[in-house]
This record gives C-alpha cells, structure tokens and sequence, in this order.
C-alpha cells in the first residue's frame, strides 16, 4: 500500500534567517532555496515583506522572489499593507500573517493586541483575494504558552483561530513558540480544536528549545494533522547556543516521520547537505540530530 | 492529587563517561556524582568492573566506590568472573549485566554471543546472590536496530528477556543503542513485552541520535514503562559532535516528564549545573536541549 503524505512547510528562509546577526548574501539564499528544492521540500516560507529597518535579514524580499526556483508553492510573511503591496508587485500569491493566542505578546512582537492585529489582518486579506492572492496562513504564535502571559487554555487558540477562518485564511499555524509543550498539551489543544476546524486546515509549529518537538509531532498526528512546519538544521529561534534547538529541524522531522512510516518526499541526505553552505555563512556548526545522523551516512558511504 | 512517581537511573558516570577521551580523575567523578545526588538523583550507576585495559576511563572503579557519597541507590557494570570479585570486594549491592537482542552485536562489543553471554551471567548472578547481591538488571541493547543485523523483531528481545528474568534478573533495560527508534517501533515491542513481563520490571534507555528520545519516551508512558535511563547534559555515545545526541540527557527527561505531571525528584536547575565542571574538563560544550534553558533561567534569576 503506498505511504500517507506529510506536508512539510520549510521556514528556513524567513523564520530560519530573520535573527541571525550575519547578514546572508541573496544568491547564497536562493543558493539555499534550489539545494532545499532538490531535496524534495515543495512548500518553503521564502522570505518576509516587512520593515527592512526591522528585520535587515529579510530586506532583499523584493530582490530575492522573482528569482526563486521554480517548482514549490513560496510563501512570504506580510506585516502590514506597505508589505502587501512590495509583495503583490513582486506576483506573491501565498501569504502569512502572524498574531497570537496571547495579547501581552503581540503587543511586544507586533505592537498591536490580538483584536488590533485581526481588524489588520482582515484589511489585508481582503486587499490580498481583490488582487488574486490565493492562499492565507495564520500564524497563531504562543498557543500553549506566553514567556509573558504563562500558560495559555486551548479556548483562547480557539477564539483567534474562527477569527482568523472568518476573514478567510486557509490555514491556522499553531506556534508552540518558545518549545515548552509536552505532549499532554498538544492533546488538549488538538482535542478542542480539531472538534470544531478540520485537520486538515491546521499545522503545528513546534520547537525544539526543551527537546520535545518530536514528541509533539507524534501526538498531533493521532489527531490528524498533516502539517508541520520546520527549518532546516533547527536554523532559527536559537538564542544560546548552536545545538539549542529553536525551530524544530527539517532534518529531524523527516528522519522521524519517513522512519514512522509516512512520506515526505525528502532525501534526508540532500536536505542535511543543503544546509552546510549556509551554516558556514553563518558561521554556525551542524544542529540538527538526524542532520549529523544523514552527513555520517554520507560521509560513510562516500569513503 | 499528588503526582505519579517516574524514576531516573542516571548512566552519566558510566556509560556517559566511558568512551571519553579525556581521562576523569576520580575526584571530578566524585564531585560531579555529589552534585547529581545533590540535585536529587536517586539510583546512579556509578561505574563499571571491567576490564581496565578495555575501557580505561573507569579503571577506577575500586578506589570510586568506597567513596560514593551516601543516599542513592547505586549500581555498577559486570562484564565477567573477575569483575564481579573486585565488584563483590568493596562491596558492591547492585550490579548490572550487558547483553543485546541481536548476536551480531554482542560479538563484537563483548565477543560472545547472545547465548555464551547469558550462560556467563547465569553463573555470575548466582555468585551474586550467594554473596549478598541484592538487585541485577539486564541490559538488552539493540531492543530496536542493531547496526550490523538490521531491525530487530520484538519476538527476539522477548526471548532474551525471558531468559534474563529465569535467572533472576529483577529489571530488564531496553536500549535502542544506535537512537533510530521511532513510538510506532516501542509501541510494537513495549506491546508485546508488557504481555509477558510487569512494566515494573522494564526500564527503556533511549538514545537521542535522531532527536526522538523523548517521542519514544512519551509513548513508553502509555505501557506502563515508569523507570528510565538517561546521563546528565547527554553525555555519551555522542560520536559525531557537541549537540549530537547519543544517551538521552537527564535534563531533557527530567523537563518533559516534570511538565507532563509526573513528580521525578531532581531539581533542574542543579541538574543543569551538576554537569558543568564535568564538561568543562571533558572540553566539551554544554549539549542537552533543557539543560540550556534550565541554566538560562538560572542565569536571568541571578542577573
């Protein structure tokens, strides 16, 4: 019987790059992106139409899109109707945009409340679709746990998620964004909210910070999530050290969902070789646990 | 409610330290021993009677033990006959022996195959028992995949198990020793081990090659499985680099476990530093997920 297929939606470019100091030369991203494309990732998040002054990183959004590879479904981040309309000059057609289940956390990450946020989000997407934009994520960052707020109950993930559905995003992201979740609270969620949006409208995006990204994925898939979000190498989100996992890593997430028996379409061993390039740019050592586990079957099999 | 107990069997100072390079002098041993018991630590197995020739990072072994500080339960390694007099000489009460699921395997890592191992043990438990022996546990590595043999059915481990237990081993530990194990492969064996043999009796010593230590942890839960090994900061079988899981780190178990509702003793953030003088002697960087956001914590509580 053939394989059931896991969406994998790479973040590496834009959520991967945006707080990493050096500045990435924009052929050595698109370098990235085609080595990412070629191991088999077919939706990729490539970069983030806000405030060069913001995030300086990301500043060649308008430079880097017309140039991307062609072949997966791209994605860009939009903050605001400046970066709209920088990203609808360009063709974008697959949007993100990004608020919280806790307001304390919007305010410092977005300068708005949740409710600010929405009545945005909702100009947005309705200027989106009148241009031919086709497709809306919602980033719901902070669903189980605000660094300001503390722990947060499902019904609060649930109220921003039929706010984000009723102004027509295709997909809610759940963001478990500074990777404290266990698994009995990705079951609590999931429980509540898949009981009234579909699965197949939710991705999760867990981290890694405490080790316990993977133990989330396995329970969201009971529920019957199909998407998951992840950067490659752990890049991204990673405040201390290398190895200190932020982002959950492409490489990890493929090893275990192609070892649990579903499919990804990703080489594990081009995805873990698509990162080194840019790690050394970085100047960052290999993370990620399967990455280090696919180099040594390369370099192995090689010798 | 009080909390349901999960118990910890710290392998740091044995199978954490015995492929180390870097020679530990007995008294870093005993301090990091100290500060792990400090942070609550209960069973620890100090150190391993073999040969000092094999493995001689822990040629100590007779000196280390008389000075163990008081409180835990500890164990020691007994690869054979000899091992066992120095053992039963400074008067070790627990002792654990090493065998695996796959023949392949235990003749090159102890020259004997599975069956030659268990007709040795089968004299050496008895030798135990008639000098006061008071608790053996079995090791059965590659419970899952075995490097040279490939993936091993559960009908294998059980066989093992079964005779293990028949010659009065009271504790059996499941190692995926090369961390390729993901919660559908321990389900299909904790499955069919818990049909046969009391989860009390069962411990599961993951590896966290993959980054899936903690899925395979979280599914054991489901079985009953309430004992586990793991080495403080991840030390050992880390073969590749810093970051690289090979045990799974005690702070990584501790922080999914204490989250998840479970009550397991041990402070995380004297967990966290317990490993620290010892890392800096081994010139290595600080590795476990938890360990980092436990010592950040710490770090923003005292700035």
């Amino acid at each position: 019987m053939s394989k059931e297929r896991v969406a994998i939606i790479e973040v590496g470019p834009r959520d991967g790059l945006q707080n990493e100091p050096i500045t990435v030369p924009t052929e050595v991203k698109l370098a990235f992106i085609k080595h990412l494309v070629d191991a088999g990732l077919k939706e990729i998040e490539a970069t983030s139409f806000v405030s060069p002054k913001q995030i300086p990183q990301l500043a060649d959004a308008d430079a880097l899109w017309p140039q991307l590879p062609v072949g997966p479904a791209y994605s860009a981040l939009v903050a605001n109707e400046k970066g709209l309309e920088r990203a609808l000059a360009v063709g974008v057609k697959r949007i993100a945009v990004f608020t919280a289940a806790s307001s304390p956390f919007t305010e410092r990450n977005i300068g708005m409340t949740i409710d600010e946020s929405l009545v945005r989000f909702r100009s947005i997407i309705s200027q989106f679709r009148a241009n031919g934009g086709q497709f809306v994520r919602g980033y719901i960052s902070t669903a189980f746990e605000c660094p300001y707020a503390g722990k947060i109950e499902p019904k609060s993930v649930i109220r921003v998620a039929s706010e984000l559905f009723s102004m027509g995003v295709d997909e809610i992201s759940l963001g478990d964004t500074i990777g404290t979740a266990v698994p009995v609270e990705t079951k609590a969620l999931l429980r509540d909210i898949t009981g009234q949006f579909h699965p197949s409208k939710i991705a999760c995006h867990f981290h890694d910070t405490n080790g316990t990204a993977i133990a989330n994925v396995s329970e969201s898939l009971n529920f019957g999530i199909r998407r998951f979000d992840s950067s490659a190498a752990g890049l991204g989100g990673c405040p201390y050290a290398p190895g200190a996992g932020g982002n959950l890593a492409s490489d990890d997430l493929v090893y275990f969902l192609e070892r649990s028996g579903f499919e990804t379409g990703v080489n594990q061993s081009a995805l873990a070789q698509a990162s080194l390039q840019l790690l050394s740019v970085l100047e960052k050592s290999v993370a990620a646990h399967a990455q280090l586990s696919a180099l040594s079957r390369v370099s192995k099999t090689q010798s």
